[in-house]
């Protein structure tokens, strides 16, 4: 066997069995490897963000790693922004990374690049492979680090001769580490503390947004009146009917100052300290008031569940929280199509145990809101705020959890950082309706011009946010990557659009046209 | 003024004209200064590789830098690949990327990112701003660092409270240097070697591959008998009728090596040490044979063709060197349609002073040979060979060079990876014929595969090169994204399409259907 061969079993025996693809001319020896084994589903991607954010969406559903093939440095770098999201998310991720020869990285051919300085900055992990031999051991590693905690990113730099040198058959197995329990005194310390009646809020965020964290959250809040914050951009918060409710902390500054207002205690439970997403002149970068503590319960890479089911015991919680009803039967939507009308179809239709994938940018509030009784379901949110990861992070989501509807809301704008993850949907039969919100503009950055205090913009400030000339029209777009497509422009159009896609297996898109307002705006 | 008013006066000042812009939140102040002038045009990208290769393409064109106007470090890591092709090109480009305001970054919010670390990857110049006071003068050091020697990557990292704080009213204009002359010592020694007889071949790139510089070559190879040979991927060779000629080193190691083995010594005048793209199990890095002498004449930042001149004097060269002749009577190709009479096509057709843009990958080199004797013309190639470089290239060269037809040789793969370049091209109406070569797969890899001895591929293997499943309409997509489109399956229809394209203004597209045989590949 050579070092290829030996890498690509130890990644199997690790219990890999997915790679997001997009090889060039020093991954052929893995390539040529994959084709040979079952153990390996290869998926092809036309771009390296496409392979990187699937590999954080199969990360967050799956909870275990899909590796990514990827070419050099440069390629890496293609892949560097949804690698931040996945970061950011805690995704479990396993990078296979292509070098030069350790011969050739002398001589500064053009593609020659510093690997491991891109590596560095957005993995948790890094290792450059020492031999082909070192190449079993160095494969398990990855996918321990990667396993690690709540999930990380672990990116392994292979040099093409390491890949064609024989490495004897050896393999890798490595036990995972299960994340840390949290001590019983912090937890008494914590029970303690809310015992004292401030005005508390638990900040959830990780693994403690999924349902049985979130039941032993319900009981906390039941039986002290402690509330039940969630980070505003979650990884993957299970919510809908049947489940217990959180409240979101708004996006923009001034509104997650005011939500955080009351609160004279936060308790981190996998989330964060609160903090503007940007800085703006004159709003302050904490969201909390400088009144209120802040404590810890369990960092993103302890075991929130057991931690809140051992803080709801000490507290002598009851057994149930309040669950959120099934909102089934509010009503077809009609007249205008906004976001509001597809997040009330989005509630009416959406099928038991989907995957949201939210990448809506200015059209998600409303749809979140208006969908928070639909059918249980899982909402994966833009961690990092690097935008391009809603379609990618759908396909991802899609292949770790092939019978469950993935629906992705994507803005326009963002969508066309990663449009070729159509492509691969289309490749692999991928059970993903797209809403394709279209306001043919970056509605976000006009918004955030106008709260920045850059004064009143003229029309060619605004002609740099504009999509609309020309128009990019979605549904030829899809089709030429092969997702059928349609245009829907009122909200009975979309919602019987979305009730016939949702019925369907396979890759569909329905464009929303949802006109932005710019004086709505800018007054 | 602000601080992002002093900058963009500053760039102003020093000669930028044009930014490439993807921006985001934290440069709302730079945008709505743009917006506030008519001496910088903006130039919208909707991905940031877009936006970098826009400003490779316009800096090898133009001998100056456009800015490029990136969102923090994910927006900058989404250029790194193209940077990485502008820094081989030695192109001038300006980057300005926004960051978190500098007391917001100690927060980890979610976008915080360390965007020096990603920009001392691909930059020759880096630096942060201290203060929006301290953005006047580094606006101009940036574009003199831009346009030291023949072209640097210069990077500014902008925090968004030095862009909106106020920063008087100064601005920054510097002197360039030109680049360095080459001693007179040096040049008598060349001549010297050249004297004694020795096979000789003067390896030109950079800027001695420009039409003054290779006058002055050719009068050297008339002379002595040195031959002229570029680098494989020249960052601008002026070329065609009228030209002296070059023979390009070929792609492949063993072909490279077969190519320089007659040769006793070697002048590198602006090109480097020819070295192997890849490594290849049992292949050299080094092309030239051991036993071949390398001597220097100019590096790619001196003034090469004021060598050149100092050496044909040095050596009593005789004036005029042999110049191609036109080639325009070539027939019409007729039958199928391959990359030869795609280059015949261009051959017969392409205008004067065009601007040939060539990713066509493994169909470049029939393409190159059939179209030497066009009528005069720049060749731009993919210096760095990180793919998705040719339809920014392409928009960013007809920016520069408005009234200059443009024709981008794109092949299907690597065009997948900055496709939204169309959009841009529709936008500014750019006079870009898109030759789009469509082959359904990455062919390049399928040679590459049999060529690093990974054994016969199977089908599973093979399939993670196919780009046929679903295959991309790529009239569609083209559409789409507003430039007009149309497939051509034949030598004849091609020609008659190219020949219309050429006669319009505008981009169009013309999607060329040249199937790849693995029969060939595999055998």
């Amino acid at each position: 066997m050579n070092g290829a061969e030996v890498l690509l079993r130890a990644l199997v025996d690790s219990g890999v069995e997915v790679c997001f693809a997009n090889p060039g001319t020093s991954e052929m020896h893995l390539v040529s490897a994959m084709g040979r084994t079952d153990r390996m589903r290869p998926i092809l991607c036309l771009f390296e963000g496409v392979a990187t954010g699937a590999a954080d969406g199969y990360g967050r559903m799956a909870d275990k790693p899909a590796a990514t093939l990827l070419h050099v440095g440069c390629g890496f770098s293609n892949g560097m922004a949804n690698l931040h999201n996945a970061k950011k998310a805690h995704s479990p991720v396993v990078n296979i990374v292509g070098d030069h020869a350790t011969y050739h990285q002398a001589y500064d051919a053009p593609l020659a690049t510093d690997v491991p300085a891109h590596a560095r900055i957005c993995s948790d992990w890094v290792r450059v492979s020492e031999s082909a031999g070192d190449l079993a051991a160095s494969g398990g590693s990855a996918v321990k680090a990667a396993m690690a905690g709540n999930g990380k990113i672990a990116t392994l730099v292979v040099p093409a001769d390491h890949a064609w040198e024989p490495a004897g058959a050896s393999t890798s197995k490595p036990d995972f580490d299960p994340p840390g329990r949290v001590a019983e005194e912090s937890v008494k310390k914590l029970a303690g503390l809310i015992r004292q009646g401030k005005r508390t809020g638990l900040v959830l965020g990780g693994r403690a947004l999924r349902e049985t964290a979130l039941v032993a959250a319900g009981r906390i809040a039941e039986a002290t009146g402690a509330d039940l914050l969630c980070e505003t951009f979650p990884a993957r918060l299970q919510r809908g009917a049947g489940r217990v409710t959180v409240n979101r902390i708004p996006y923009f500054a001034e509104k997650g100052a005011a939500f955080l207002e009351k609160y004279e205690q936060l308790i981190l439970v996998g989330g964060k300290t609160p903090v503007a997403f940007f800085a703006y002149p004159g709003k302050p970068s904490l969201l909390a008031p400088d009144t209120c503590a802040i404590e810890t319960l369990a960092t993103v890479d302890e075991d929130a569940a057991a931690a809140l089911e051992d803080l709801a015991d000490a507290l002598g919680a009851g057994g149930n929280p309040v669950r959120r009803k099934l909102l089934r039967d509010v009503s077809r939507p009609e007249g205008r199509l906004t976001p509001e009308t597809i997040g009330q179809s989005l509630c009416r239709l959406l099928p038991e145990n989907a995957v949201v994938v939210d990448e809506a940018i200015t059209c998600s509030q409303p749809i979140y809101t208006a969908s928070e009784g639909a059918a249980s379901h899982d909402w994966l949110a833009i961690t990092g705020g690097s935008i391009g990861f809603g379609l990618p992070v759908a396909l991802g989501a899609s292949v770790a959890c092939p019978d469950r509807k993935v629906v992705a809301l994507q803005a326009d704008g963002s969508a066309l950082y990663t449009q070729q993850a159509l492509w691969s949907m289309a490749r692999e039969r991928s059970d993903v309706t797209v809403v394709l919100l279209n306001n043919d503009s970056y509605a976000i950055l006009n918004i955030e011009l106008a709260r920045v205090g850059a004064g009143k913009p003229n029309g060619k400030t605004l002609s740099m946010f504009d999509l609309g000339n020309p128009a990019v029209d979605w549904v030829a777009l899809s089709q030429s990557l092969g997702v059928p497509a349609v245009r829907t422009e009122t909200a009975v159009a979309f919602d019987r659009q979305l009730e016939t896609a949702l019925k369907t297996k396979g890759p569909r898109l329905i464009e929303a046209v949802v006109p932005v307002s710019l004086e709505r705006i800018f007054g």
